[in-house]
């Protein structure tokens, strides 16, 4: 029988992991697709709503798109386990951190290196808020942890790189923040393969540049990675 | 005595127009206060967490920053006139229409007009989306009608300038959508005033191009409307 949550991904974006992360944690049975992004399957274009991109989660043949409105459908729909603080001013601050981690930093460190960096500052922010914290809401992984997500892609592709943006000297609670859920199999699972992050470096590279946060599969079979 | 309600904001930002709106509509009672961009009120400064930037909404001292983080707030911590659907699936629908407008249309409207009219070109979908509705979630007027308010004041200043960017025979359904909140007086009272709607035109145009979302007020004194 079919499973009736089913995910479709690439293998290579944190968007996407994001969504297996929370599936995971909230203990969601869920059938997982890769997709081919130049040989796209007709199950993924059938749910033309959600503008052909990745990760498209259904839920009982319901489609929904981007990784974070994604996330806050589970934590809804499903309420063991939950990732949101159920306080209404802990949820604002879960949601306007998770926005600015999203707009002000995934996005800033992809930019030209100069406006990046000038972004990053903002990390400060960030680095006050997080002081004296395991995780962003407490004890357990939640929301703003996950959404965190991406910049901890970012620290594994500096790992390798060299190019470091997230400096320890300057950055020490983030740095500490974002590794802390390395410690957990579950957030290890959502990760690139060791074999594969080479593969997945230069994949990178070839669609540096591009703006858009969750992945069009176009029809020229451009390949967005984030 | 002081309300516990404050709203911080300029009288040319539909994104605080938009705060005022959802606490008109739930009727929650409210102290506005307007900032002069060269000269930040220490109310203002006072509450640094939100980095400075309008909308910035304080209850009970509790400072909160983004306008549609505000709106769930909102939402979320005065139940009556709920204006998110319950339905966890239909609140998905909803959050994400609201980030497509958010995202790739009130933003792709102010880039460069040849990139611009392709995001445009996405209004197809939301077109299709609002086929025989009132409102995007039925007879009331709710979240994603108010996210759209950013649209009827691009509308708003394409009847002035005569750019318009959303012309009606392309987009009917949207056109008429738009237009529809403009009949109750609670959305009239929270758009710029007729007489001022050249003055508008004017500082608008001055910061045109800026990609900033919410309005930071920089020390050095540059002015973003949007």
């Amino acid at each position: 029988m079919a499973k009736e949550v089913k995910l479709f991904g690439i293998w290579a974006s944190p968007f996407i992991r994001r969504v297996e992360l929370s599936l995971k944690l909230k203990g969601i049975p869920y059938e997982y697709i890769e997709e081919d992004l130049s040989n796209k399957s007709p199950l993924l274009l059938n749910y033309n709503l959600t503008h052909k991109k990745v990760p498209l989660l259904v839920h009982n043949e319901e489609p929904m798109a981007e990784s974070l409105v994604i996330f806050e459908y589970l934590d809804e729909a499903w309420e063991n386990n939950p990732l949101l603080p159920h306080d209404p001013y802990q949820r604002t601050m879960a949601h306007f951190y998770a926005k600015f981690i999203e707009e002000k930093l995934s996005r800033g460190i992809r930019k030209e290196k100069e406006q990046a960096m000038e972004e990053v500052q903002q990390l400060k922010i960030l680095e006050d808020e997080l002081k004296g914290k395991q995780f962003f809401s407490g004890q357990r992984i939640g929301y703003v942890d996950i959404a965190a997500n991406v910049l901890l892609w970012f620290h594994m592709m500096g790992e390798i790189t060299g190019e470091k943006t997230l400096t320890t000297d300057k950055f020490p609670i983030i740095n500490g923040w974002i590794e802390k859920p390395l410690k957990m199999d579950v957030v290890n699972e959502c990760l690139i393969p060791k074999e594969k992050r080479q593969d997945w470096i230069e994949l990178s590279r070839k669609v540096a540049g591009c703006a858009s946060n969750d992945i069009n599969l176009r029809d020229h079979g451009e390949n967005y990675l984030f």
